[in-house]
């Protein structure tokens, strides 16, 4: 991967400027498709400041044609880029890795356009998460077209699958919820300790996680000042959630998710209430919950009464757990905070990405929270 | 323009005028301990409106000798009323009727004075809510020092104890999660519908919920864009929960209670999970609950398909349920929205008051949501 | 407690209830044409607790054929209110006096209609507020077709033009920025005490000042946590301030106004900054204020010192104002808060009708702000 | 200042990592005193990105002896560092360079000791920005007792002095809102197009601006949804502004200056009137601030048509500028804004510090807005 690093004689002040003005030939030339919503924006702010990476061509049906500053004039770095409609010939050529923001179904096809060219793709949608087609067409009642294809996709979340990202050419990058409650779960199903006849996921999410787009029910007044559940019984992250803890498990597990609408913008934090096998208490879940998570770079497991809080994890790729348990009841209760738009989407994809070029695993993600 | 008034003496506009300017002997006369706090302040809006009653008395230490107006500018009809000292003995003549709205452990003595002497109370503290002061002592670090009185208490939640409230001199007004909470369970338990081993409640509250005070953690720049959990496991309220969900059961019930912390002024959602004794489904269980509230004025169970949002109740006595059974999990969902402020504290009092005094229920409590 | 119940036929709990039930033939039918935006929504909330209006009719294009509470769940007191398409020859029967809340341009026909045919009117739109038709016509590039009638047509302050209100048939609502500025200005200059060659109106908005709608700029994402100027010199409230100052000062006034978009849902503040004529200071300003509104039942000067907050304002129809006068610079600095869509739009219209029925001034406007 | 970069074998991930887990002894040891509050904890942020800083000391006495994790968990970089009390004689040895984040006053003595003792000194309190100790005292309330080390201190603004700075060892950090202000005016003064006997700046700001504490008037429920101005006439950054205006103009300036609460965490909004001296229009103007700003790296003058928003400046140390000449009346508006704690603070210091050091201007400070 030497192939990527900068030249080594230049101060990082000097790399940043060289980067705001120009492109660099060693760098890994990166393509998004749908990059006018809130992920593919987020996206280019993560990837201003990535080392290796040099951003050379972006699609918007909406802003093609227009420069990235007549539209977003705070993504300022991005001064020779222009959107372009979605023409996949042409913009073949102009990458090597391709990041896919596009609605679930549209993403079908369009990597499997990518992948089968030859290019690394990292899908930010929903079409290749699920390894079950009947399972995918049940909840998103849509056939899988490229089945193949979605054989070769391995599931982004890289605490879980690190070895396979690095090989991988294709990943289909989790859900935002899915990251919350998968991460939060993870060390209880690994070892054991508790019951998956009875998952409980509750989560609230930010409104960024709805999109970018015109709808009166994410209209300021709607959503200010109020809080409500939705998608109840029936949102389409629910049978993700349930393929990793079941693939976690080793059985099936079902699991009760019910999302919920924050008036915020960022942050995804979701409550897990999970009954234990058999008696055991805060300290010792909570050694377990450490050591799974020792050399993670991005998952901070707080100490002893303290509780996640998405605001500590806002901008970031930091994912926040908590857990305590609940001797009366005997309920393990685990609380992870995410920022949906990193940790759940973007940023997750550039640690993929990372991991599969073989940059280090952080580049671009070293940013602390925006707090308050 | 005679046509349009109303038929009496007075037409109501003019009633409003006179209520604004002068007190009426024939009214209520009321008095509030601890009226500077956010539930005393939401009394005095309440009040404004209310028909019948004349707030004679308001006290706060840090405001005493303050006119109303000199501290709340906005309660622009109480240009009469000075905040005083909590001077017991000066009060007592004062008023008939007391709402406390003192901190816990305060309120023992307090209620018991005025209660003692004759005066209706209704006590806004959890010092009078639950039944066993062995309860309370574990909860509460606090013996009850006035057990006798304790036993004169009845726990104000009209729709489940309206009959003994009529004739109660002393009310111990609920706390706000536990009335969402137990208004959002009622109907499931009295109709024997779930097993009440797995009771999960997830409440979220706004931030009015922690009381108007100089405190870092709600200061603006750490709630704003924030939301956490809080209170895990040790929550005052989960006593208060269990015991009214086990007098419902008639046997022990056991709660996991999670309290979050929302970035809004008012409003509590509460999402509460329940195993279901037998297979059921969505329209059979709200046909149960629509029966169980066809006529209480103030719970409004939502039709299939829609959901509570704290901002249908703002500013209302109102309590908004929506149920769904997930029959692939067997598990019944409940949410349930008030207005912390109002159906959690104030506007419950006033109910109860009403209720007390052969009022119309309703009275003072009319206004619709103030949407958006 | 017959002894708590007001003077006259019915006590207050049960006329509230009557209302909630039926139509009472001695109440003043109403109609409301755009009924379901945030203006038309508020006359609802509003009207709820009016004694002597019944609201018969309202009309939404998208709604038509809606019950109320199938659009709106918290609008809960209008059990049998269906929205019905705009159709104006079956309107012309149901009500007495109609509110239109349309866009402007479309208003002036509909407003030209009704009130030829004999109804009271109420125009929260433009079209009848300006009263020079080239001024309208320039700054809202439209020809005002129905000339004669919108001589006919009286601007709703009631602060300014309570008697020719009283006697109106067609009123034309002020918009919310003008409301706010003018009653903020008026003192000033009928006093004579400022040079109105550099008046500066700078306001800030909240959101619902923008619509019910569907519009990517008025989103959660974009507005949460943001604040902007917009309308920079075009704003077209700037005409109908400069008209109604000019009135005032009996000379034309020019105005720089400059907007802005406050991320909450209510409220706009005003602060405007004038040259003295001679020497003051605050005192002898306030002291003019203070006789200027003093019989005013919905204008609150604030003592020296103090300063409005639309917090204070939310959810009623009072304007607050405090001044201060800047020796070092000489000017006079008015500050006024207003709730945009009670005195600010639907509050205002409520006031006008009042006034046009012969009703109490304050029916229907007594509530206090919802604070927090 | 060769000594201060990085080694060339390194590529930019490595580096960071090295980072967070050593001291680099080529690095530039900083240390600051007032680390909790937000001014301290956003240099914190900002410098954990910055590649030629270590920061080897950080002071706070209600945290002496907190780690700063225990403190701020989402400071997770940052494993090695412990609050200290601020002992003077302790701190000289740690550090070469001190950011001062201590109140007013506290400053005056803290910024000589460090200063005459051969540190660079970058002090973020208002002490050493009034040139003339018969303003501060009077703004103050308070008498300057170093009034020959207050000479030696240079007014941080690059955009005015950047030459001085770079040659500075005592730099005095500009206020929030002025530096919102004076940037907005700058070019028009420079190019002698305005009035100046008419300055009127109107700024709205952000709750982050008032601090990090313990105070009702900041809390959640106080601020959300509100709105107001406070300060008027009085606030201290008046004479600031007033000074580096007439050090542009060469003569005295007098400036309204008024201050506003928003209710969100960061950004200042200023909105200035300046009399035209002469006629002209937008483009003329635009093209004297586009000539003033075109080599400022974090200056953003906007196109015709826009205006700035405090959310596309959120979390960085970038200035956006929009202006606007209304015709009708010869008036110049100017809009800015700023995130306060960045370029209105924190962000700033680091411009000045790497200027100071000679590193490259925007080291450290090189991230996007985060958007939404």
């Amino acid at each position: 991967m030497q192939a990527f690093f900068l030249p080594g004689i230049f101060g990082y002040g000097e790399v940043i400027y060289m980067q705001m003005k120009k492109r660099d030939a060693k760098k890994l030339a990166v393509g998004i498709c749908g990059a006018s919503g809130y992920t593919g924006m987020e996206l280019l702010r993560l990837l201003a400041l990535h080392s290796h990476v040099d951003v050379t061509a972006i699609t918007s049906e909406k802003s093609a044609g227009k420069k990235v500053q007549a539209v977003f004039p705070f993504l300022s770095s991005y001064t020779g880029l222009t959107f372009e409609p979605m023409d996949r010939e042409k913009l073949l050529g102009k990458a090597d890795l391709f990041f896919l923001a596009l609605p679930h179904g549209a993403s079908q096809e369009a990597v499997h356009y990518f992948f089968s060219r030859g290019k690394k793709v990292i899908d930010l949608s929903a079409d290749y998460r699920i390894r079950d087609p009947k399972t995918y067409a049940a909840w998103y009642g849509l056939l899988h077209a490229r089945q193949s294809t979605l054989k070769k996709a391995v599931y982004g979340l890289p605490e879980l699958y690190r070895k396979k990202i690095e090989k991988a050419a294709l990943i289909a990058n989790p859900g935002c919820y899915p990251t919350s409650a998968v991460l939060g779960i993870m060390p209880a199903v690994r070892n054991r300790l508790v019951d998956l006849s009875t998952v409980i996921v509750d989560s609230k999410s930010g409104t960024s996680g709805a999109g970018r787009k015109a709808d009166l029910g994410i209209s300021f007044c709607e959503v200010n000042e109020g809080f409500k559940a939705y998608g109840l019984v029936t949102h389409r992250h629910t049978p993700e959630i349930e393929q990793e803890i079941s693939n976690l498990a080793g059985k099936k597990a079902v699991v009760n998710f019910t999302p919920h609408l924050l008036p915020v913008d960022r942050g995804i934090l979701t409550t897990v209430y999970l009954k234990l096998r058999k008696r055991s208490d805060t300290k010792a879940v909570l050694a377990l919950y450490n050591k799974a998570y020792a050399k993670e770079p991005f998952v901070r497991v707080l100490t002893e009464g303290s509780l996640p809080n998405i605001k500590h994890v806002r901008g970031t790729n930091m994912c926040e757990i908590g857990v305590m348990v609940n001797e009366r009841t005997n309920t393990l209760i685990i609380v992870s905070a995410i920022d949906n738009l990193v940790k759940g989407a973007s940023g997750q994809a550039i640690q993929n990405m990372n991991l599969m070029m073989g940059f280090d695993e952080t580049e671009g993600l070293c940013q602390l929270a925006l707090y308050p």
